[in-house]
Formats: C-alpha cells, sequence, structure tokens
C-alpha cells in the first residue's frame, strides 16, 4: 500500500511517532510509586490510573474500529485493574495490537471519514491525531503530579 | 507545491492542527489570572508565563529556521514581557508569521533533515512534530495548574 510520492509523514513514521510516545508514557507507569499511581491527585482531576484507563480504552479500541468499521461506543475501565503492574501488562499487550492493526491502514484510509465509536465523525488522521495529542497532554498532567510528589520525570523528548 | 497523491495528512491539515492547538494555548493564556499566569507553579516547575516563552521561543524561530535553512542558536525570553496582553499579542504575531513562513515548506522539505537550532539534527517533519507535541505537554501543565487553583480550564478538544 506504499506510494513512492513525497509524504509529509509516512504512516510507519506516524506509528512511530504515536508508539515512541506511548513508550513514554510506560516510563511514566513505571515511575509512579505504586499508592499514588492509584491516589494521588490535584485540584480533583483523575488519578494517572484513571487517565490511563481512558488512554487504554481509546488507543486499541479506537484504532480497531477504524480499520474493522465497527462504531463500538466508548467504554472505559471495564476490566478494574489494581496494580500497576497489570497496567503495564495491558499497556504492552496495546502496544503489539497497535502495530497490528495499524498494517491494515492504507495512505488513502487517512483521509476517510469514521465515526468513531459512533460518536466522533472525523477524517481518520484527525482521530489517530486526537489519539495522540490526548496521551500527551494528559501525561503533561501526570509529570505535575510527579514534580508535585518530589520525583524526577523522565525528559520529555526521551521515546 | 501539492501532490494528487494521496497523504496521511496534507502539509495544509498540519498546520490547521497546529494552529488549532495554539488556538486552543492562546484561550489558556487568556484565562489565567494575570498574576498567577507569571506566579502560580506547582512542584518548582516553571510558571506558565515561562513555558510560553518557551513556546514562543521554539514556533517561529524554528520555523523560520527550517524554512530559511539558517541555524541561529536556540534564545528564550530576550525580551521581557510583563503583562499577559504582551504574550496575546505576541502570540497572535506568531500565529500570522507561521502561516506565512508555512507556504515556503513543500511536501518534499518534510522529509529533508535540518538541524534545528543547531542543536537538533531531524527531518523536519520530527522537528514540527516535536514542537506541536512540546505545547501539549506544556499545556497539559497549565490545565493541572487551573484546577489547583480552582479554575475551569477550556475542554481539551475546543480548538
Amino acid at each position: 500500500m506504499k506510494t513512492l510520492e513525497a509524504q509529509v509523514i509516512t504512516s510507519e513514521d506516524l506509528l512511530k511517532h504515536w508508539q515512541g510516545h506511548r513508550a513514554l508514557t510506560r516510563r511514566l507507569i513505571e515511575i509512579f510509586p505504586e499508592k499514588d499511581f492509584f491516589e494521588f491527585s490535584i485540584g480533583g482531576m483523575r488519578t494517572f490510573s484513571k487517565l490511563v484507563d481512558e488512554l487504554l480504552a481509546i488507543a486499541v479500541p479506537g484504532l480497531k474500529g477504524i480499520v474493522t468499521k465497527e462504531t463500538a461506543p466508548f467504554s472505559e475501565g471495564t476490566e478494574k485493574l489494581i496494580f500497576k503492574a497489570q497496567y503495564l501488562e495491558k499497556w504492552d499487550e496495546a502496544t503489539v495490537e497497535i502495530d497490528k492493526y495499524w498494517q491494515e491502514l492504507s495512505v488513502e484510509d487517512f483521509s476517510e471519514t469514521f465515526n468513531l465509536f459512533g460518536q466522533y465523525e472525523f477524517p481518520v488522521i484527525q482521530n489517530i491525531l486526537y489519539f495522540i495529542d490526548n496521551e500527551v497532554h494528559h501525561r503533561g498532567q501526570a509529570y505535575v503530579y510527579l514534580r508535585a510528589l518530589n520525583i524526577e520525570p523522565p525528559f520529555f523528548w526521551e521515546r
């Protein structure tokens, strides 16, 4: 499905970009103290575990929906995880699933409109950029949580 | 410089995506109380005004460097701004400049390697994605500051 025409970004590089961000988010999960991962928050915001619930509920289900054209509704935290190790396991499973579903996307697919979760009708590229931006956004919050806990977060540019 | 070949994302759409994020960041600057914009922080992090100094020092100088192939070093906060209104004015000037310089980029340019600020040697697309991600990251921090100040931030998906 590759084209030899110049691309602003290739499909492979966009996947690499996303997975790079996901690798950094994984490091933040690792760095969080077990208790704080589930309990710490600022200003009534969600804990980092809740934010990660959302990220997990978006990434594979969203990409799978795009690839299979299924518009199953958004569903978060269906499985209650109580240890960081379980989150890391889910995260790694998602990494493999994302790589797998991504191979189904052709260059043409990115400009197709898809009704994500039966609710967000946008071109596929916009939905995927939203997945990434939303993760960077919430992870930025987690950086503040770590700093407030007096823990040095990893460099933002480490992927 | 447009191609009729399918694109994962077109140059125009990537610009729109970035400017959409910049519009949201601008709203956060607007929403911050004047005093807190310059003084509030959590866990020893930079104030939002300092983070915006960085964003301003990256966006236009970075893009200008890419377009003109000048590798001038990174330089932040050369002009000391003391009111939010000055930041908003600079922000709007940058919006126009970004639109202007962006028109100089061809599809082929995005995969060219450029030594940004004479220091970060990467393909142009990676540098530009870094500009955007870095903004989303720091703005995510500003969301926590607002919540800690008991101020409702705008929805993340508003652009």
